[in-house]
């Protein structure tokens, strides 16, 4: 029987994993992989404390610090249901384990959404791909296109300028909504160009991809971009099937949390970051979340005695 | 006019300051003195991704962080009123400076309440301390002495539990005023020693604390306590005596706060940390709340043209 049961470690599980191993409480983490989303963003620079560091450093950074303490860690490990039992809870996993725990912090973070189109899924390794930071190099003097005008296709746009001659970012709105930092660094490049109202309807081509497929939806028109690669990054929906039941929902599928102590409806379930109805989806705010989601459960337990 | 001015260089008015900064947004952060409560702290190990780092140090990091990028920064100045000029705010300081800005974050911290005796200030650091989730683990197999017995002066007695050998918490007035979960606790631990009645009149020591001397205020007689540690928890006051008027303060003189997004009752003054009352007040939880206050400053600025 464990104190606290931590599912992700993104900085809010990581985070709160340090908090939680301080306050002796027996935690386990479980953790699909350790690299996770963050590991994969190829430069940070709104860490505070860190001008510019890789995701993957970071990780290792916090990962080696939670390493330090008395916890128990299980990678591979994907939590598919939760029990009630009594007053406490069992998590059951993919692999076919049970573990038991007085509580539960959830900070499973998001998984990246997909367009849904045709040829998506067919290039994807071929072309189509949701990781800068692994695949840019690949673009050298090639033609790009990056679906979403957000901070995540801005970043992944950056991070392509250094190798692709030219990219394209299109955003399915009217304005872009990507940091105003990001913005002029695009500008400099040269090499950036926006389109604006653009609904992607395929991505095409032979053994690769050759062509993205879109509409003007300002004008309904088709039109038809040659490209030889095409990223992703529409966004994400929080990693949270196994709580059903457990936990309230918004519309946008986030876990819907008491912002003052990280509570769930379910008393004994916390959760924190980027898997919340959080105001704002960034990696030091992920990472206070999980502080507070771990003092919140210490402070469970010690009302149960 | 600023867009933003940020009251406080704490974690939260520093990564407050980041944040705006990334957004473009015309910023001007002032501050008292740069170290600051958090650069006063020995060690820190609860700080994600620092294993061990003195408060001093991180305050650099973040420090230096911050002046990567475009941004004012004001020190000595210390706000001490503001006034409405129509949809915004003018700041005077004690310097009988005045800055006009659209929106504010206050991140002015708090400042702990002192015990007013002879050793206190000298030895802060060495051995004098005001956070036991910092610093409890320094004194594995130690004995401490916690001054105040209210619930924050028992949470640090139980924080030290798993690692004092012997913990007494002195309290001034004759009757225990914590939660009865927490005295519980305390008793079934077997190394906590209550002393009521207990007025600290000095602590003292060579390089570090070894003695806790006090007056038992029923006999009118002076004791010696041998101790390695003082952790002293009679209450802490925020800086806030320049809102009056702009936010609503709890009972405990914190500023009030939407924990969802850092607003308090007058648009355009966002605040975050210490100062307010969210409820741990731990360096990482301000760090995002100062991410978010800044976030929140945004976006209320692009909803004003």
């Amino acid at each position: 029987m464990y104190d606290l049961i931590i599912i992700g470690a993104g900085p809010a599980g990581i985070t709160a994993g340090i908090y939680a191993a301080r306050k002796k409480l027996k935690t386990l983490l479980l953790v699909r992989d350790l690299v996770g989303q963050a590991g994969k963003i190829s430069e940070i620079e709104n860490w505070p404390g860190e001008k510019n560091i890789s995701g993957m450093s970071l990780m290792e950074n916090l990962l080696d610090h939670l390493k330090g303490f008395e916890i128990e860690i299980k990678e591979g490990e994907i939590a598919t249901d939760i029990k009630k039992e009594g007053e406490f809870f069992e998590i059951k996993t993919k692999r076919g384990n049970s573990y038991s725990t007085k509580t539960i912090v959830v900070a499973s973070g998001r998984t990246q959404r997909h367009l849904g189109v045709p040829g998506e899924e067919e290039f994807t390794g071929r072309g189509v791909s949701i990781c800068s930071t692994c695949d840019a190099p690949f673009y050298k003097d090639r033609v790009v296109a990056v679906v979403g005008g957000g901070n995540a296709g801005f970043r992944t746009a950056l991070d392509l300028i250094p190798y692709a001659n030219k990219i394209f970012v299109l955003d399915a709105s009217g304005k872009i909504r990507a940091d105003e930092a990001f913005q002029e660094k695009a500008s400099q490049s040269g090499k950036i160009e926006i389109i604006f109202n653009a609904k992607v309807l395929e991505i095409k081509g032979e053994k690769r991809v050759e062509h993205l497929l879109y509409q003007d939806t300002t004008i309904k028109e088709q039109k038809e971009l040659p490209v030889d690669g095409v990223f992703i990054e529409i966004g994400s929906v929080p990693a949270t099937e196994f709580l059903d039941g457990f936990v309230d929902f918004t519309e946008a599928g986030d876990v819907a949390i008491n912002p003052k102590n990280c509570e769930t409806k379910t008393p004994g379930i916390f959760a924190a970051g980027d898997v919340t109805d959080v105001a704002y989806k960034q990696l030091i705010i992920a990472s206070g979340e999980g502080a507070k989601a771990a003092l919140s459960a210490h402070n469970y337990l010690q009302s149960l005695n």
